[in-house]
This record gives C-alpha cells, structure tokens and sequence, in this order.
C-alpha cells in the first residue's frame, strides 16, 4: 500500500512537472499561511542556495495577494499549500496568481478542496500516524522544488533527494525512539511555563516558527516567538534570564555555525534552555550531500512528540481552540 | 546647516549611484542586523512593488554569509547598514560581498569605521534630534534604493520621493505632536506588562519588528514577537486575551487591510490594544502616491516617543543593557 502511494506521489509529480515544463517559468512564489507557510521555508533555503537562475519569493498568502509583486505574471510559478484546501486567503491566492498568467500548483490533503480546485495542478499528500514520510507534505514540497530545479536548471540534487526522502521515515523513527525520554522530560519541567521561545537558522527557521506560532501559541496559549539565531544578537538576547525558556534547534546545514554562537551564549547566562541537535540523531541513512536539508523535517519530526508530551501533561489538547473555527474571523 | 547637509547627502547618493552605474547589475541584497536590518524591510517592501527587473533579498548579516546565496557575483549591489559600522557581522559581510565581486554600498553613522572602510561606497546619515530627517537613516536608504530603481530601470518615483523626504521633518514633528498624549498613556497603562506584542503588514512590518526586538526586548527586558498581521489568525491570534497587550499599526499602503482585519478582531476579543493608525495623522505635505512608502517612517518616529515615555516610567533607561557591548557573544 505505502509503495503504491508512493509511486501515486512520483507520478503526481511528474505530471505537475509536465506543466512547468509549458511554460517558461523565471520565478518561484512560495505562498501559504501559517504552518503551511512554514513547511516552504526549507524550499526556500533550498532556492537560494540552489537556483542559479530561477528566482524566489516566500509570502504569507494575503501579504501575496496585496502586495502584488510587480514580478508575478505568465512567467511565475506559484506554488501554494492548505492542509484542508480551504484556507480562504490561500484558495484566493491561487485565483489571483491564475488570474496574472502564473502556473499554480498546490499542495493539500483533499483533493476536491476549492484549492485543488483553483489550481493548474494540486498534489495530494498524505497525513497522520500511518502515512509514510515520502508521501508527506515536506517531502512532497521538497520533490517538487528539486523536480523544477532539475527541469529548468538541470540541478543534480533531484534523483539524490528522492533517494533519500524514501528513507525519511526510517530516519525520523529512529529519531523519535531517541528523543522520546527527552521529550516527556521537556513537557514536565515546561508545563507551568507562561512563555517559550524558540531559535533556529538557515533551513531550520521554519521549523521553529511553525511550533511558536502553531503549538505554542495556537494549540497550548502559550506565548512565543522564534527568535532568528544570528538577530538574536542584536536585540532578543537582552532578554535572556536563569527564567525564560528556550527552545534551540541544531541543524546541519551551512549556518549550523549561528545556531551554536546562539547555543553557547544561551548557557551561559540562561538556564531553561531544550536542545533538539540533529547532529545527536541516528542520520546514517542519509546522503551528506543533503543532511543540511533534511535535517529540518527530523526536527520538525521530533518536535511533534514535544508537543503531544506538553498537551498531555498540561490536560490542554492540541485540538483546543478559543477562535479558530468558532467564531467569525 | 540643515541645507548644507542635505545637499551632502545628495552628493552622496549621487556617487553612489555613478558606481552602480559602472556595474551591470541584476539583483540587490539588503543585509544588516537588527535594528539596521529593520530599517530596509520598507525598501525591499518597495523593490517588490515597484522592480520590474532586478531582483531583491533581505538576510541578517550571518545569515548572509553562511547561507552564502547563489545569485550573489558581481552582478549584485548588496546594501548594507551598521550605525557605528562596528557589527562584526555586517562588516564581514560587506568583504564577502567584495570578495565574490558584488558592489558594497553601506549606510552608516561613522564615516571611520570598519564597515565605511571595507565597502565600495559608503553614505554617511544623520542622526539624533537636532539631524533634519531628510539626512537620515530611513530617507537615505530609501534616496539611495528609488536612485538605483530608477538609474536601472527608469522608476519614475524618484524626484517625487527625494521631494517628499525633504518635507519628512516637518511631518514627523506634527505626527509626533499629536501622538505625545497617547504615548504618556500607553506608558502608563504598559509600566508592569510582562510581555507586549506587535503588530503590522507590508511595508511597515520592520517597524513592528524593530520595536518588539529593539525597544521592548532589547532596551526594556520585556517579552516581544512582531506578528504579521495575515499570519494573525493562522495560530498566533489563539493567545489574544482581555490581558495580553498588543500594539497594531495601521499603515496607507496596499497591505492596509490585513493590519485593518487583525486589528477589527482584536478589539472584539482584546483589550489591552494600542492603535497607531498612519490615517489619522497630518500627512497633508505627502503625496498619495507615496504615503504607503513614507507612512512606517512617520510609524517609526511616533513610536520612539512611546519608547521613551515607557522607558521614564519604569525607570528603566534604554541605554541599559546586561549583556550588549558589556560581556562576550
């Protein structure tokens, strides 16, 4: 079944491929809210260490649609993301890049939501405990940006990261086996907090982000920020105390180096820090050439069972909301 | 003197512009830090909108050069800001730049320093209450980005915008007047607040940011995250409370109705909010067509007052640091 979704994932993409390869595509627009936006941070990184000539931009979906970059038009690829499909300003989204002569192509969990709709072509990934991380929403986002990249700039990487996504999940399982003391650990001295922050760099940022502003805030109404870790320095540090938490993530890619600067002054002076350090996970699966890129989606991975362990032990269940669809917004 | 000054800064600026035109360039790179760094969130705002060819990125200085993009040669302007022009990071910054052939232009308060002496080119601004606003930071940033936008690509907004800082000053001292009430009230209502969030859209989102890293968590030890106000209601509007302070800005350019949109929910489920609408203050000396650009610089000046009403109130001077130039990081 799982090799049957994953060959329905490869051909999925190759079709989305066969429509780029239409048009004559200069540009890339990463265009998402949220955790959606998030899961495109990598990609982006990827873009700019990767794209010698095709450029890209990453927008917060109605940021996309009034900001209206002088740039998108019939040369654009647009490539969007909604768990659901209905996000609003996302679906919106795909009609404005459409309506500019743009390819959209998007990512979603249901394919005959009004984004797959509104799309030139969507991607159905998969979700939850029994879907396989290939077929998933960051490796899916990762096979498409490496499949353009390889299109129209012929870049090396695609056939090496497909190799590699397929061992996603056995990485992200061991992963997990490893962190899962450290995780319940983190949820018991962690369940009184009133703030935590989060701090990563490079391809990792987003990763940090997503569980500021979609666990922390969203889900546990704590509050948080994902503090960059080479800005830290210029501002956020000044708030650094024996008191105030931290979450810091270690990536491997090539600003591992801010990450750690940010690390060692965090010990000296601050107390309640969590470490996630993928250097610490069993990677041995995975092709050095794309460690640095794949080290964001193990610790995405991994924090989710820091975020189940702080739900359980603080009796506030991740599903809990006060406004988000309830009330009027 | 006044006049003399900016005369200088015209010359400036046209110097700059003769080496960018000895360049065939393709593509600007904003990069600083921090406050610095802030401070071009409006520019890259502007390139967005207005750049029908070159392309533009914002990275934090380390960031930069260890993200190390692809697109950077010697088709590239990098733009670089330091206001001592000491940050080790941002000088580097500028060498690597050089290093890989790139033009470097900085802006800076120290025509001596490091940063002045490892750039190509560098402007030297204006700073402090008696500086005319037309020789500052934010107005030679943008004299220089409008000069490049137009010397490349025949932006006709440059005049207009040249014209427009020239009566900068005149407007900051009125927005600043009628905003010196509410800013005494903000201190006062905010002296023991634990944590402040902010919040802004498109061209004026560095400001947000800037206050929440600079002001709040820098100078006054006090929690802070910018929210994007279209990411609001994509998780971190689940921490909105009758207790938890927000401060929104409302902006004139195209993005206003996101800023408008959080700010609407808000009042209905907050209450602890601080409004500081660019609407509603004397912008009669500003053209429409550039009052989107020009209204985070007028957000800007009005929010230092509220920095210092609420530095005096608590006590707590904004020259006060525990760890900045004071212990090593």
């Amino acid at each position: 079944m799982t090799t049957e979704i994953n060959v329905g994932v490869k051909s999925q993409i190759k079709a989305a491929l066969a429509e780029v390869n239409k048009r004559d595509i200069k540009n890339v627009f990463f265009v998402a809210c949220g955790g959606s936006s998030a899961l495109m941070y990598p990609s982006k990184y990827v873009m700019d260490r990767e794209a010698k000539g095709v450029d890209s931009y990453l927008y917060s979906s109605n940021e996309f649609i009034y900001r209206n970059p002088v740039k998108l038009g019939k040369n654009s690829l647009v490539i969007l993301c909604s768990h659901s499909g209905t996000t609003p300003e996302t679906v919106e989204s795909a009609k404005f890049a459409r309506s500019k002569g743009a390819l959209a192509i998007s990512l979603t969990n249901e394919p005959e939501s009004p984004l797959a709709k509104e799309s030139d072509v969507y991607l159905k990934y998969e979700w939850g405990k029994e879907a396989d991380a290939f077929a998933t929403n960051y490796s899916v986002m990762y096979q498409l940006v490496f499949g353009v990249l390889n299109l129209l700039e012929g870049n090396e990487k695609y056939e090496l990261i497909e190799k590699n996504l397929e061992k996603l999940q056995a990485t992200y399982h061991k992963a997990a086996e490893q962190t899962a003391a450290a995780a319940t650990q983190f949820a018991e001295k962690h369940k009184d907090e009133k703030i935590i922050y989060t701090m990563a760099s490079g391809a990792n940022y987003g990763v940090a982000y997503s569980f500021a502003i979609c666990i922390l805030m969203e889900m546990q109404w704590i509050h948080s920020h994902a503090i960059h870790a080479g800005e830290y320095f210029h501002g956020p540090f000044e708030i650094l105390d024996k008191e105030t938490p931290f979450i810091i993530l270690l990536g491997l890619d090539e600003t591992r180096h801010l990450e750690e600067r940010a690390l060692s002054f965090s010990k000296k002076y601050g107390e309640k820090l969590t470490v996630l350090d993928a250097k610490e996970y069993d990677l041995s699966d995975i092709d050095d050439e794309v460690k640095g890129y794949i080290a964001p989606l193990v610790l995405n991975y991994v924090l989710r069972q820091y975020a189940d362990k702080l739900a359980e032990i603080r009796n506030h269940p991740l599903s809990l909301r006060r406004y988000m669809w309830k009330v009027e917004y």
